[in-house]
């Protein structure tokens, strides 16, 4: 099953304590896509300005990422410049650049809105909502949202998660749209917000999954080379809404897989900057570190 | 198998945003001993004033704790008194009266000597190793530590670390001891240090054990009604220890269930303020949170 994915394509200026990169190739929907693709066919709507290296997108086409949706305007693409320290955990914008971006209004090509599986990246709730006005129902619709929009946008955002199944937010994030310290109880309230259910990113502390009736607790796959955290979340995003797609199966187990195999590509992309390591990993490096997380987390009776 | 604790019995006052409890019992070597003593039979050395109600520990004697260890000295019992805000992973402690404890030097009962099972609680590394040189060498030495004596007396917790097989740490212990921000990277330093495992306490995300061959990561229950913190790490140690005293199983497949019982002991100690929960919990309680432990981690390949 194809899943529909609405984000943004960015081109980023990163540094960290191991390098930098500048004007490489990211944002959440392609972050997004790249982690998907490696379980389902993925379509996606972006935007991008006259000045980008669609080349660079070659390697998600060659997978069977469609990218029909994707409109160049004129002018330029969407810029985001920031940097990391030695606790990779915080980062710090250092300039954003709309761009092509600013006036982004998701169109959804009629080959799309029968989509089963749909992934609205962290946009404007506004914009959101208007993505699922253009599709027909879809089995699933899984969101991400930040910060920026829970304190500016909080009404709009409440009217599109009325619409949500899945919920996907970081620890914060989930504290922040909750009012709520406790993580757990956070977690629990948002449930009574719309999504069926939550997943808690907590970064190097790994992730929960939480719904009405069902708890998972997966730890951060024990990596000692972190070399650039951007779009850890988006490929976590895709590793989970493309295992489900691929099994078209929304039990809470097959969720609870989910989690994993986004825990499985996060933990790959960010080995190397951009998409380096997304661009060269192979099923069974996924396989194989799947095995990996079953090992760290086993314990018999 | 008996285990051997050495560690303080205190008379704790403490405040969080939901009570407080004056002069309740408390301390390293009480929380340890009421935690293993689910598993297995328990010795306890350590020293208490003339002030202290015995009958506070008849609770632990009836589940067969030995207390013929516990020395009573002329003055006052150790006193500890902190508060906890809304954050209940920051305690700030009020005030700290040595008493009794400040001139305390275990002896160890000709009886006790024969252990196989040491538990050194979070006491000064001198003292720490002047009790395994009383002792004929056991088959584990599990020892406890923090930031006081890591900072304060770190060569001999150095010297120390020598004869432990087993160190358990919060997270920042870990780093500081390692002198490495990285968590992972800084458990493996530990490794060269002497113990041939090291559990990492991560508090509300769970506990990690790493050896030179072996990874396991542990959620931490996912309880909403915490309600005092205190002596959750000596239970979780109490839980620990005492599973793999009671088994006589040191293998990482034995070590990765004990991980689990002291995360059970843990979750059900803070419930309640000082003793409390420990006090009325039950074997069938500890086993039902056991299997929900591994209903939260399972997943299916």
């Amino acid at each position: 099953m194809s899943v529909l994915v609405v984000g943004s394509i960015a081109l980023d200026t990163v540094k960290t304590p191991f390098g930098e990169a500048t004007d490489a190739v990211g944002g959440s929907g392609v972050y997004f896509a790249a982690g998907a693709s490696f379980f389902t066919p993925v379509n996606v709507v972006g935007v991008v300005g006259q000045d980008f290296p669609m080349h660079s997108l070659d390697f998600l086409k060659a997978r069977g990422v469609d990218l029909h949706g994707l409109s160049v305007k004129p002018g330029k693409t969407f810029r985001w410049s920031g940097v990391y320290g030695f606790d990779l955990n915080v980062r710090e914008t250092l300039d954003t650049q709309l761009n092509a971006f600013a006036t982004f209004k998701p169109s959804i090509p009629d080959v799309y809105r029968k989509t089963d599986y749909v992934f609205l990246a962290n946009i404007d709730p506004e914009l959101q909502l208007d993505v699922l006005r253009q599709v027909e129902r879809p089995r699933l619709v899984v969101c991400d949202t930040m910060d920026f929009w829970i304190e500016g946008k909080r009404d709009a955002l409440l009217r599109t998660l009325q619409e949500v199944d899945v919920l996907i937010l970081n620890d914060a994030e989930t504290r922040e749209l909750a009012e709520e310290a406790d993580l757990i109880k956070a977690a629990r309230r948002v449930l009574t917000m719309g999504p069926k259910t939550v997943v808690v990113k907590k970064g190097e502390h790994g992730a929960l999954l939480i719904s009405s009736d069902a708890f998972f607790a997966a730890p951060a796959f024990p990596t000692e080379s972190v070399f650039d955290p951007t779009g850890a979340g988006d490929s976590f995003a895709g590793g989970f809404v493309g295992h489900l797609a691929r099994t078209g199966d929304l039990s809470h187990e097959t969720m609870r897989q989910a989690v994993i195999y986004g825990s499985v590509i996060a933990s790959f992309n960010v080995e190397r900057f951009s998409m380096e390591r997304l661009k060269s990993l192979s099923q069974e490096e996924i396989r194989e570190r799947f095995r990996a997380f079953q090992k760290i987390t086993h314990f018999d009776e």
